[in-house]
């Protein structure tokens, strides 16, 4: 089953949309928008299913679905919780600026509270007052999650996975270093995230979703070119029961609660750190990992962050190159103040 | 205007209560519930001052308020950002442990992301699954605000700001050293939050909200026994208009977005860390404060964190020792796991 929140106030109208993204249905008899879907998921998701059967088999009235139509699939939410699952990419970054990086990471993964109040839509412009904020996209994998009660186990926690998506989580890489030598955490240097069209339920992923993890390239485009395509279920050190696991040891989760990957980030074959898509690598699903490359390879980053009018796109396609979740696709454009 | 959310659901029951906290009567006419409210509060604010002032004359069917049904206001929320204005605690706690504090403290606010998908009611247990964790209570003011748009001033987030309560911000001591020398802030070390039974407009503080602050003693009480009564005006170095312009530097806040104070603590008169209340001193707001004074003038903290069983209660009264707010009163309860 495929979910979507066409534009509509704050929380969206939803429907549910077909597995080719070309047609969706009114899911307001059932639940008006996705977290009252969520709140009641067990009566309210085979309802969900239901529709989704009919309008499959063309039993419904239903409409085109225009992806730019859509808000995020919860276009706010109760919880954002981003892990940092692709160790390697940690790893590199680390390795770039010479700092040491703790065995522990390989164990006990990273995770930060992000905001969650209000996410753009798949199709805004990312809002960026300042470029000196040095603005970057991270390609990610998100989940929604039911409740999750606290001290979950690994497998607990994967069965609360109710939706698949993919995630663009902007972040202000020349805020970072500051808010992190305050201790706090992560704050200004994380605005607005934005996700993908459409959220996908586990079972209509097939083999992409598998051990936990969504299987298959993360398609990366920077102004229209390729930036990356590294593989989501390749060198994802924590899977997402683990992460969710994590998240509920001393709190219970509410559902609507969003578990994030962090970037997705490939090994190269030869252990070195990854090529540039047009040099036959994989690539990079943020511009932080390209810029490190080039500091470990030629002494200095020469990428440079987002600049506005800059466009990103984030995709992920099945086995014959369809589009599974809609595409992300924002352009930086400057705010008002 | 007070307003509460009485135990129904996830989100409550939206009632107006009245200015001595003894009778109240069902918003419903207006919001079912209080997000509804903020989301649409040039409207339904208005709206909700008139059930008040209707209430506060006997023109309205009322029933009984007993805190003891209140959920926290906002039962859950898109948004908790929490500061820490009262610099001087964080200058005790880092002599304590001989760390220097940054001179920026004292002008760039602290402020960590929150989880909310869901707090504790004002009367709800904590739950607490390990002792070990070291468990504190954090005693603080918080604010509910409307949208604010990026890049906000003070005053434009003053302006938003539509009700404000108290908070128990449960912490967990001995998890927060590992979490921030991971540098992605805390998670685990803050559970579930629960705020004052009754959220209080800034026009119904009177003379105790002023210059962006709360002014009136934070009475709080460990196991019975005076333990804090710390001004919440005093000593505050951000009032909550820096917080809110501070929270919006690089993002828009929704409605409904909570943002806190930190721990109230106040300086001693004579230049020395705080004493006890049964010493004539103003006391703590938290356990880490007193087991940081202790350990400055004795050598080790003596004061042990909550264990299960310890009760935990903050209020506020006015001059006439009327409760503003209600009480949060909390016992620390073994949790399932």
């Amino acid at each position: 089953m495929k979910l979507a929140s066409l534009k509509s106030g704050r929380d969206g109208r939803l429907v549910v949309v077909s597995n080719d993204l070309a047609w969706c249905t009114d899911a307001a008899p059932v639940a008006a928008t996705l977290q009252a879907a969520l709140d009641n998921w067990d009566e309210l998701g085979p309802a969900l299913q239901a529709l989704a059967d009919s309008l499959e088999h063309g039993g419904m009235p239903r409409e085109r679905f225009h992806e730019h139509d859509a808000m995020s699939p919860l276009p706010r939410a109760y919880q954002w919780a981003d892990g940092s699952a692709y160790v390697n990419h940690v790893a590199l970054v680390r390795k770039a600026r010479a700092a040491d990086m703790p065995e522990s990471f390989w164990t006990d993964p990273l995770m930060y509270q992000g905001g969650s109040d209000g996410f753009l839509g798949p199709r805004d412009p990312i809002p960026l007052a300042d470029e000196a904020w040095g603005c970057d996209l991270e390609a990610e994998v998100a989940v929604i999650v039911g409740d999750v009660p606290q001290g979950a186990s690994r497998e607990v926690g994967l069965a609360a996975v109710r939706l698949v998506m993919l995630v663009n989580d902007v972040s202000l890489r020349n805020l970072i270093p500051g808010e992190l030598a305050k201790s706090f955490g992560f704050f200004q240097s994380k605005p607005a995230s934005a996700f993908s069209p459409v959220a996908v339920t586990p079972d209509a992923l097939g083999a992409a979703w598998k051990d936990g993890k969504l299987h298959g390239a993360m398609e990366v485009e920077l102004n229209g070119k390729e930036f990356g395509r590294a593989d989501a279920g390749v060198d994802m050190t924590f899977d997402f029961g683990i992460l969710i696991a994590h998240a509920a040891k001393t709190r219970a989760l509410s559902a609507g609660t969003i578990i994030g990957s962090g970037t997705v980030s490939n090994r190269d074959a030869g252990g070195g750190p990854g090529k540039p898509v047009d040099q036959g690598g994989l690539g990079y699903s943020c511009i932080a990992e390209v810029r490190t490359v080039e500091t470990l390879l030629a002494g200095e980053a020469k990428t440079p962050f987002l600049r506005h009018g800059d466009t990103v796109r984030i995709e992920m396609r099945d086995a014959r190159r369809h589009s599974i979740f809609g595409a992300i696709e924002q352009t930086v454009a400057v705010t008002g103040k």
